[in-house]
């Protein structure tokens, strides 16, 4: 399957781009196109800043204007963080990404361009793009670091995808305890602190009780109703006496 | 109304605190706790790399411990990027942050853990959490970069919050253009044409029509009709020829 097309246009700090480039690598993105890169390209630092992203690093490619490095795309998104005065629709990402993963399961070619970090995307390069995408940051403190801006069109466009899935589940080991396993438990257990003196009689059946609801809330396996009733018999054994 | 804190245990680079200090001030997070930071703190640099969040780093408050820094939260997620033969929940930060709003709604302290840069936390670190968060990286390139791993949370913070609008929306400095202007537009342009010898007598309807089509798919508001008509009246009175 394709993806959107980061165009960076004038960037300038290594670390910048090779940090883009690494939220790139890290969701799935691959096509980086630099539109005039200042202080020239390749840059000092860049690879570092990647942190092994090198192949999306290998892959750029430099463009001397924004218009050659759009031109074979059949949709362009611009991201900016202010009002342009521009009748443009303004998505947030996940709507971006959303309408992007349509159009590229079209066969379209969609493009996400950034602008520069102080001064951003101009409003003639604004003008080019169909839609803008901004990010709902704080109005207190709206500057978004460029590489971190790629970062979060990159996570919505794997979530648009349908690929954002987590890597591992947590281990199930052993199946849920049976009611039967978590009976015996609870006799154990009262037993125990029957014996142990724990229990007032006349409130000896609500603290079961409340004690039986804070092990149902630890939805047990049989494995931990072992290794729970174990933990009890040696308390048991010991007579709550500290080890010598 | 409160938000998730945020603790980074052990974190060594200057650049990734302030990072992550710009991404928390970008979402509305503020309160951030470091863990035993390497070489001490504060780090030099860390302003600069949190550009203008200093409210952050200002706040950020040092301890000793992991047990320290987590002692009043009602409820602790740890982000791994990995496995831990440990049986807990497993969720995606957008899981994740819908939960801790519903937390925090209820009054309950939330903290969210990330590790050391190199290798995250300990298994040890990871057992004091409620749950462990994930990121939907891809297997191929799944190195996160803490920065960038605190912004991904702060953003889906944001959104769990109900607080993730666009700073701003696309001007409409005018209405849809009513039918009647869109009638006339048609009738200019279509008059123009004519006179200009554009269509072939027997393809006129057909053509005609599907520049309607066009035009209609602009959605076009009163002042863009005006803009056309005008520009049309304009090559009508050049009769096409480029000015002198």
């Amino acid at each position: 399957m394709g993806a959107p097309v980061v165009v960076l246009v004038e960037p300038q700090l290594a670390e910048n781009i090779g940090m883009a480039a690494r939220a790139m690598a890290n969701f799935g993105l691959s096509e980086l196109r630099l539109v005039a890169p200042k202080n020239g390209w390749p840059k000092k630092g860049v690879r570092e800043a990647a942190s092994g992203a090198t192949h999306v690093l290998d892959g750029a490619t430099v463009h001397a204007t924004v218009a050659e490095a759009i031109a074979d795309l059949n949709v362009l998104l611009a991201t900016t963080a202010r009002e342009r005065g521009q009748m443009k629709r303004v998505l947030l990402p996940d709507a971006a990404m959303a309408q992007a993963a349509e159009g590229i399961g079209r066969g379209e070619r969609i493009g996400v361009m950034f602008g520069r970090e102080r001064i951003g995307l101009t409003n003639d390069e604004v003008s080019l793009a169909d839609a803008v995408v901004t990010f709902p940051v704080t109005d207190a403190f709206p500057s978004l670091n460029l590489a971190q801006a790629v970062l979060l069109v990159g996570y919505e466009w794997r979530r648009a995808a349908g690929l954002a899935l987590p890597r591992f589940t947590g281990e199930t080991r052993s199946p849920p305890a049976t009611r039967e396993a978590m009976l015996a438990l609870f006799g154990t257990l009262e037993t125990a602190l029957a014996g142990a003196g724990f229990y007032p009689p006349e409130k000896r059946e609500i603290i079961a009780r409340n004690m039986r609801d804070m092990l149902h809330r630890m939805v047990l396996t049989e494995q931990d109703v072992r290794t729970f009733r174990g933990a009890l018999r040696a308390l048991e054994r010991k007579g709550g006496r500290p080890p010598p």
